[in-house]
């Protein structure tokens, strides 16, 4: 593997800097050079001396052929490497509806920077598995889903002029202390009820949103109630969730059982496998929940709260509902625009025993917006982390007794708006 | 609680046919007439000498009130006990288009008959969760979605003039031998695989369609190869995914990779997780899988083998598709339709690693439909048989080893339509 | 098939009592005569009026042989078929120590009786998975593990003069209102925490014993207080556990962490791992737990309110164990045998997070004795249902809000012995 | 927090090499350090030029006060940094049979090293969660357990003259390629397959040996002959298990079923609950296993291959045991004693389907022996990692197809001793 005669080496100086030690950026780059085949020299190291310090280096790249170094430096971008040659970034003019042109810049859900006209701007909007449209005249980006795209947009290709952020997110200066990415049940479950509790008032008190996705087994395990509670004390500003939540609520509301079993002594009703399709039937006769609440047929219930506080909600549709409730928006795409307009301020996010809106959800959110997912199942956790929501703290315990004790930590107090 | 005086005590005698003894429809009658506070005289009883012939009993109910009659009834209903006195099934119109009468009767996915001017008439299209409308002028019925219901529809309200037969469905006369309630992965595999191949075969050879319905982890785990064999041999004449699957598949087709992932190797791309966001807008720009194929740009795996044979799919959306690829039905209401559609003639449903679209197809099923769900995770199961979906045998194990010993056993023959 | 000629056709009476509707043992019996090619008459059959009520059936088995005779009645034996022709049982003396005849009769958990001298002789010490022992001198019977057979023990053989009672223990009177044999963690579980709470206080009301069964990820949830709750008002009689459970439960008293981790704010500690190690040396120059209590080093948790009060614990050690600690029994049939003395008048058994004790206490408990199995997987309690602890009501969840609410359920009361 | 005063500064350097870089240990360091409230310098730092050349760094630690300097030295200690100044280990004389003295050095499964007359010594016998005993003659050293202290041992206290190379083993020159810290069951499991088989083979040419650890599923999933398959040809040179495991073995020998289920047909054979302890009896009897083998009874399966081969096995009891078998070890300490003894010269482990057996095997082996976990529940894989045995590659899937594939890819090929 001599490599004594480098005919046609390549050279390029990169920059990396935040908590590039403590995010383990740095040795994540290194290794990245190397794995592609190429060398590096580290020019300069500059090491925070506190952990909230941001650190600083510059590295010399090389690689043996021009494509050879565009591909270690493609590898390294995501990781936060910039290439200290200013360019601005490279766009293409969409060529059809719908769709990027082939070599568009696929985003992250980190902060993100393009250089336009020499300046470094914020992206707008950011989510992951997107592409980035600039608004040329105003010397603005933001990104856009693939189903938006409209022939003529100009869209952001290649890694030119591009920087991410990541060690901004990965720093340790967490919303929650005990941030570990090991998913387990065996921990204590006190503290995180504590600290997740922490992080709501912390959220609610610096001005933004906390969103609360929750799927039906909080209706199955007897928490109503507790949802009920968060709500009325301005605990929860925006809700996403199904169908069936909504519908095992509302079932829960006029005949006291969910999927038919009785939440007040956990035997099955007779018929109980009916409420549901009456519940909805019901709904669907009065013109929908909000109709409900003011005929005064639906009287309690996380929907009741929501409609009388009011707390906005997205219910999506999926192809197991029954019904479904008229306010279900059955179509996925339009589903997922109303949950991106209802996600811009929300800066905590609950999710709870859901994996289809949890994993939904995680695909809008940016990385800087905490989330904490409470599931019985570790899977759920697991899977979200491994789609790239990482910034997502997994609480392996039952809702019921979870949501209990996280509503006796918040305590009497009401938060306002 | 004396109960000497019976002032307007209630009779009516109800009649129980099939494998009653063996299906423990008997005793769960039983059962619930005393729980109702009733009681019962069994006035004939005869019971099948061999496991295959049917059973009969006769049994006189009786309830203090009216009212309590009319509640044992209701829920002995379910288990197949039918009133004596012959009468017509009630209906009224709907008042309203999207809903039912609030009496509505709602159904099962077992067999069902209606007493239509004297004739007792099987309802077609059967599927749990529906209400049922008559043809009274062609003297049919048929299961309906709540959201196809037109005012004036004659929909059939209180449970007079019905009969289920879920005592055929649960004899033991399985398509399956090992057919069992509990879910365990400690179970003999290899007879596992043996049973489900023979279950193939056999519903191929009595002209009814197999139907497949697979999750992304089909591809994850490498299992293309086994799905497409299947194909080209004629063992799958259905299929139902989701925009994750296609995705996926076409990802592995273009870049080898799944969710970013070598297959090959076991070890990530770089980039890869771009991959799959490139195969979307590539087929996209395309315009769509057919076309893709059609253009020779997509040259192998399961959407190729689809398109190839021809087997019909249904790619039904949810909220955490990205893309969408074109072909995938982005109304969930729509995507149901398409799917009950498709659902006509199959006699055989493998599921494969995914819950949402199992639940989906499982609320579609008639119960005589035999299913096998295969998942890693054993809540997969659970929830399927919580939710209906009885016929289900659940086998926990691998989708990939499983697959490939499937294809193993269905040996090199291949099916004609 | 021709069963015309029948030229050695074997008849035997059988009787079936006890709640044989409810328990669907009666299906089961004639289920089982079918498959095994016999047939039957049933001759007499009175079904109770009422759940309490329990019934009767007479029925009369026939075979073509009387091997396959033998065979049905083997089989229809355990679900509480018993011949009408009284015959005492039979017995072979041992012809080594530690194991039985080859014929020995195998036992099950459900109450059984024998009949010595034409009386039916309750079995002392009911286990399953043992043989039966007679004092002829004395009439009785005992059940005996393998282990402890002695040359010239009387052991019983076959199924003759034998008859168990299925049908009392599996009865709708249960101690649990919501018995259920799904394992779901989808249940409302308020109630299920009412339930267990109410079981415990009508088992020491009724003057038994309650054990506990906990596995170490009570002190890693931080639970030791709600279990030390327990003890301190007298609900708790008996602890099970291992090495594990005792170890971190003493880290956490003597360094205030759990397998490493602060159970006060969920971080590790600098050398965490190394505290569980370092509580067992401590102890074991102390010379046990108990003389650690008493030279006031281990001032809190579940062992220090065990020997406290003192409520009598058996340690069992296996073979993961670090240390172990100087109480821990390391002969795993020395500690089977301190753990079948203190299970003598329990009734009602809590095991909580912990596969291992579970499954042992579970082989050694009979029938009758309630048993909730709290575990967040839902596998260890499919396990032990299947290991045949049929009386166990799982109940999936997290072990430290689930033992928070039950203590809080429990209220202030103390119980006296 | 104003340090401008630093009455008592205290500075010491450390060094660290090997795969620093790589294996994130620099990062880790830098990160407890100022987590404990001191400072760094860093002095030098030679970063390699490729992934297999090792880095070197020489820090300067400043802490306000010895005591505080001393808790990071002790913290950073087991990142592998060493305190410049050499001096030799400390020791002190075990005071008591059984124990460690008070300070004793608590031992992590990577290779170590102690300073002994001023040379550095490599310990024997690593093994986690022990001490160290010096031979002070010989100027040697060995892991020791706890229960194996003997009064006048010298015991190392603190961790002057101490050595840890984590790095070696968390370097990326692993014997698998795919090794992930993260546990999935969406990974492509052919290549997982042909991996481990490739790391069997090399540990084979290696001159090492392979060890299985395997729990009964192994037997109810019907992966007998898939293991007798390994055995014979040379693959297996050490079998770790329980009782159960051999009683099903034998109970699938004698009686063709597993747990009662026949594995030819999935079907429970009649009176099958007994066929267990039918089996341990007809073992016991015949005087254990090889006896068994040797009279002629016992002719097939795993424990049968075993003794004919011979695969030297160790059965170690516990509390759940039935029986138990004559060969099962019923003291748990001798049982890791005699698996202390086999593990010597293993250099690949393969685990399947057990959870006790593989973290008491786990807690055993130094980090530099590869071992892969096996199981369909995520859950074991997890914590054999969370209790130290990092060295795991976990791989969720179903233990039969597993073993078949595993065999098919072994080939025919027959090892040689």
């Amino acid at each position: 593997m001599a490599k004594s005669r480098k005919p046609a080496e390549q050279v390029e100086d990169v920059e990396l800097q935040g908590h590039i030690i403590d995010s383990l950026l740095l040795p994540k780059v290194l290794d990245e050079i190397l794995t592609h085949g190429g060398s590096y020299v580290i020019k300069e190291i500059r090491l925070g001396q506190r952990q909230v310090d941001p650190s600083f280096a510059r590295i010399e790249v090389r690689a043996d052929s021009a494509e050879r170094l565009d591909e270690i430096l493609d590898a390294i971008h995501d990781h936060g490497a910039v290439s200290t040659t200013d360019r601005d970034c490279a766009y293409e003019k969409a060529d059809i509806d719908g769709a990027f042109p082939e070599n568009f810049y696929s985003t992250t859900n980190y902060r993100t920077e393009v250089r336009l006209a020499g300046h470094w701007v914020e992206v707008e909007d950011q989510e992951m598995d997107c592409g980035i449209v600039l608004d040329l005249a105003e010397k603005k980006a933001r990104c856009i889903a693939m189903v938006h795209v409209k022939k003529g947009d100009p869209i952001v290709v290649g890694r030119q002029g591009l920087r991410v952020m990541p060690a901004e997110t990965t720093a340790r200066q967490h919303l929650f202390e005990f941030m570990s990415s090991s998913v387990s049940s065996e921990k204590p479950k006190g503290v995180t009820v504590r600290e997740i509790a922490a992080a709501i008032r912390r959220t609610k008190e610096g001005g933004e949103k906390v969103l609360a996705v929750l799927g039906p087994a909080v209706v199955h395990t007897g928490s109503v109630e507790h949802i009920c509670a968060m709500i009325r004390r301005g605990f929860l500003d925006v809700l996403f969730a199904g169908n069936a939540l909504a519908t095992h609520d509302i079932e829960s509301a006029l005949y006291g059982t969910s999927l038919g079993v009785w939440l007040d002594r956990g035997l099955p009703a007779e018929e109980g496998h009916e409420h549901h399709l009456r519940a909805i039937n019901t709904i669907r006769r009065l013109g929908g929940i909000e109709a409900a609440v003011k005929k005064g047929v639906l009287k309690s219930g996380i929907m009741y709260e929501c409609v009388k506080r009011p707390v906005p909600f997205v219910l999506a549709g999926s192809i197991r509902d029954d019904g479904p409730l008229p306010e279900v928006i059955t179509d996925v795409l339009v589903a997922q625009d109303k949950m991106r307009e209802q996600i811009k301020g929300v800066g905590f996010c609950l999710m709870i025993a859901t994996m289809l809106h949890s994993i939904a959800t995680g695909n809008l959110l940016p990385a800087w917006v905490r989330v904490a997912c409470v599931d019985i199942n570790p899977a759920t956790v697991t899977k979200l982390a491994d789609r790239g929501s990482h910034q997502t703290v997994g609480v392996v315990t039952d809702a019921e007794p979870f949501l209990r004790a996280l509503v006796h930590e918040l305590g009497d107090d009401k938060m306002t708006r």
